[in-house]
């Protein structure tokens, strides 16, 4: 496996455009990936009980449709809140954009995500004309991909992408993404906006399974703010096309795959959190020595979702207190008498804690350390082999800035 | 019931003093309450893993001693991650100052308190000298109140007093308090530092029952910034001194006592919350309508804890979509197109949402609600009789500021 220039595209037979339809003032907002032949397809979706419009109707096309042709995408408004008219709305938006693709398509065959602001109805005049817009600027290659993942961002400050490519046999197998952020993030069960594109041969229950084992390890180890957004989606679609050996769990090529998928997926779970709102730190978390894996990810989650640490950060400041503290009231189970911990960057590593007994250290190197725009936390609770990782920012002015007007 | 004023020294019997004794650089640091006779007494304490050591020596005290003379507590440093040098230091604290207080005393009839920077051990010479000093100042009055309320605080900016009066058949009873705020605010169980004295005749196990139901409606509905600390303790004395009638539950006087003792509780804990770090507006969240008292307060609760939520307030920002959000990943159970949400304050009222629907407002009016220091968010979820009240504040600058370098 190895990484490629590219994005939604970089898989053989997808096509995509991104246009500025008038959602918002001035930028791109409305994004459109389709692919060239039908697609066994799985999707993950936000565990918020108020969910947006579409994602209520990607939830019925995953439970009710064998495939999909692609997905319409709209930022600047969430479609959430926003009564019967948002499921309307959402309909109306699947079937202009099957009929668009072309005669032979249902709007069932449409996949619609949505995001920007809550609560109010979309623009749909703008959208409608839009999506025929958008349809027509529909095309292989990188630059396509861009201008999608560029019309999908919100408060984003860089669009995210990523392409990698797989041997499945003596074929080449490609797997594409984008995704957005970047405030309203602390997924449950899968998260913002994430599309994934590849051309392997996976029916679509094996795919359906294999997101769900992925967004625990991948999205749902990443926080900005810790609040779980109404629209959280992640979509993977799989034409076929590279006609690979068909993937099927403990196949010959199934490691090498779920290799790959899991690098996509957590490759864009973590840039999401490198473009939180207002973040100027990127925050790893690891914790090892648990009695499980669910008990190291839990640990590490609350210390990465703790404004008091994440403002300690914000000040480079090695109070390394609120770690602990945030540990403690996770609800995992652990004995702080056990724990080790310390910090790490570029600039070098010390320890701070050992077994429980604080250690007197150099502050002026803690502040080298933390000063770096990428910092490490481990912790070792000292009880048994399970390891977690989460992922998260600093809580800065710019986050306060930015949410205090977000409508505005 | 009526307000007089005065704190912890307000009901018979009951003494306390505060002084600068050099934990902190200049401000007041040490502080004593101390009651002539032997107190029956209460705690509740925080639900975090990572307990303070004076936290673990309060619980052994509630679960061991019948009665005690008086609390020490100290701020500038929480004595927390500190190892096993923490409880000996505890452990010194109590015995010092049962010494002071003369010599049939022993150092289990002392309730210890700290709170400050965590994971710093304290500095033993001064805290001993601070005591015997402490010690020699012990006064009646509302002066000695004051002195203890101001010595209490970390970075709160106000200090936090309260007392009461109610008739107990012929007898007057005097219920005073105190407590501090004003960051890592997110009570479960138990918060803070809060110190309340009675006169009232009351039995030990009756008054620990009495403020465990307090506290689930007082200080557990209160959020600043979603950290619950490892030092939260909520600490009540009864001396009996107003020899009133024995209060006993269902007893003659119990409602109105009870209803006095719930008064000074939520009094404190919304006090913390109008003080906590950075706040600018304080918020009210009534939820009505839910299926239960659970349901309500878990939505409540979700809501003034939400960093969106908070920022948009700072904002003065009707984005009530982010209200509906927290409410949908609160786990609790309500259907969204039921809800009908408003909100309010000195300048009007405005309706939002009415059963799931959006509602075309007047963005201008809303402005002007929401410009005030003090807002309420109505939330109605059409289901049931179940009410629940949290109360929060908004998302500040500051808060980033004073967080990021708490410890310089």
């Amino acid at each position: 496996m190895h990484t490629i220039e590219g994005g939604v595209t970089a898989a053989k037979g997808f096509l995509a455009s991104g246009i500025a339809s008038g959602i918002k003032k001035r930028k791109k907002d409305l994004a459109l990936v389709v692919s060239l032949q039908e697609c066994t397809f799985a999707g993950s979706f936000t565990t918020n009980l108020v969910k947006a419009a579409p994602v209520l109707w990607d939830q019925k096309l995953v439970a009710e449709s064998k495939t999909v042709k692609g997905i319409v995408i709209n930022s600047g408004n969430a479609n959430a809140c926003t009564g019967k008219q948002g499921m309307e709305d959402t309909k109306t938006m699947a079937s202009l954009t099957a009929l668009a693709l072309g005669k032979s398509f249902g709007s069932e065959s449409i996949l619609v995500c949505s995001t920007g602001v809550i609560g109010v109805p979309l623009p749909m005049d703008t959208v409608t004309k839009g999506i025929g817009l958008c349809a027509k600027e529909l095309k292989e290659g990188k630059e396509a991909a861009s201008l999608a993942a560029e019309a999908i961002c919100t408060t984003d400050t860089f669009s995210k992408e990523i392409a990698v490519e797989v041997a499945i046999g003596d074929t080449m197998v490609h797997i594409g993404g984008m995704a957005k952020g970047s405030g309203m993030i602390h997924p449950n069960m899968a998260t913002m906006l994430s599309f994934i594109t590849t051309d392997a041969v996976i029916e679509k229950s094996v795919l359906q399974q294999l997101l769900g084992n992925t967004v625990v390890d991948s999205y749902n180890m990443i926080s900005v703010d810790g609040d779980t957004s109404t629209n959280d989606t992640v979509l993977v679609l799989a034409n076929g096309m590279s006609q690979c050996p068909s993937l099927v769990p403990g196949g010959p090529y199934w490691d090498d795959f779920t290799q790959a998928f899991d690098y996509v997926h957590t490759y864009l779970a973590k840039a999401i959190v490198r473009d939180g709102e207002g973040a100027g730190k990127f925050i790893e978390v690891q914790v090892n020595g648990a009695r499980d894996k669910k008990t190291a990810q839990t640990l590490a989650r609350s210390v990465v979702k703790s404004n008091l640490v994440k403002a300690a950060f914000f000040g480079s400041d090695a109070n390394w207190g609120r770690i602990l503290c945030a540990m403690g009231y996770s609800g995992a189970s652990f004995d702080p008498a056990c724990v080790t911990l310390s910090f790490a960057s570029a600039k070098g590593s010390l320890v701070v804690v050992k077994e429980g007994q604080p250690i007197v250290f150099d502050e002026k190197l803690a502040k080298t350390i933390l000063l770096e725009k990428e910092v490490q936390v481990f912790a070792n609770v000292g009880e048994g082999s399970g390891s977690g990782t989460a992922w998260g920012c600093d809580l800065s002015y710019e986050y306060v800035r930015i949410n205090g007007d977000y409508r505005s």
